[in-house]
């Protein structure tokens, strides 16, 4: 009953996000979906999946944010135990998390005007991010 | 197969606060719900759904904690993106998110005694929010 | 059509945090599942369930995170309410959250191999954790 779709973006270091809405509307588009719901894990531990209105100045205060709450350190245990630099991204990850539904009701989904769901990338290196997508219907 | 309801509140600025969690009770009652799900999705983004024991006291503190974690600021970029005042806002609802699900079993929605389901305005208006509940059974 | 498992943890005070992945692992097998999805609901408002890379440099990079985001601190509101001590153990739970779900895809939980699916008790008390999972298949 549950078909699967996948979503793929590359996105640069450091909290690159893409609006993934358009994505989902075409998964609404192909399965003719008028009343369900998407169930969307993305797959890895330095990214999530939220919402947001994806406009250039919001972007900004979130990657702000991110810095402020959640820092780059060199110092985090983490980063000893792997000799590695993403513990700061594993922490964002951790806190907005990695599943996210959306609902459709009359072949829309149920999302404000101004509200998109975007992906984002946390990870210190270019990923090739890769999301899950159950459709319930 | 899943059937929508909507729960309508109208909450004023500035992280508002709502106990849903009797009308989510009200909607296992009218569709009979023995065993099953509620997705609830806020439409908008500046509103959040989240669990906690909803008693004044917590309820400020929440509020402090948004105010020290997500301050408002008039210098966002969202701000000078719109001449608007509710960045911070924005922040808030896609640190909180505004999906969230609620298992029913024997009847019952899956909560402690002290875990209520809540609605938040983060945004600087009175608004009047709008949660899209697919009831899958 | 959904089924209901339980998956139980006794977890110490203070961030205690336990890998729950092979305890769905074990949903999976034991319900046959190829494609599916579990909706996992920890009751009670002093935990939360996330995913993580689940090691001891992160488990100590988020507990420290913890503590400086939501402090322990004796003179919250919630903590005069009761005579408490654990307003910052709720604070955790609602900014974390209490629900959680994962997909499954031919056999296999889509969680990428770093990322596992972690309950945390932040209660200041030892606690038995009972998380609720619905199967849907």
């Amino acid at each position: 009953m549950l078909k699967t779709h996948y979503i793929e973006k590359t996105l640069k270091p450091e909290s690159d996000m893409v609006d993934i809405t358009s994505d989902l509307e075409d998964i609404v588009r192909k399965e003719s979906l008028t009343n369900g719901l998407l169930f969307l894990s993305s797959i890895g531990s330095t990214s999530a999946i939220t919402t947001a209105e994806f406009e250039s100045g919001l972007i900004k205060d979130l990657k702000n944010t991110f810095t402020k709450l959640f820092p780059f350190k060199k110092d985090y245990s983490h980063n000893a135990t792997w000799a590695d630099d993403n513990a700061h991204s594993h922490l964002r990850s951790s806190f907005l998390k990695t599943n996210f539904f959306v609902s459709i009701t009359e072949g829309k989904l149920d999302l404000g005007t101004w509200q998109q769901v975007i992906l984002v990338n946390f990870d210190t290196k270019t990923r090739n991010r890769k999301i899950a997508v159950k459709v319930l219907s």
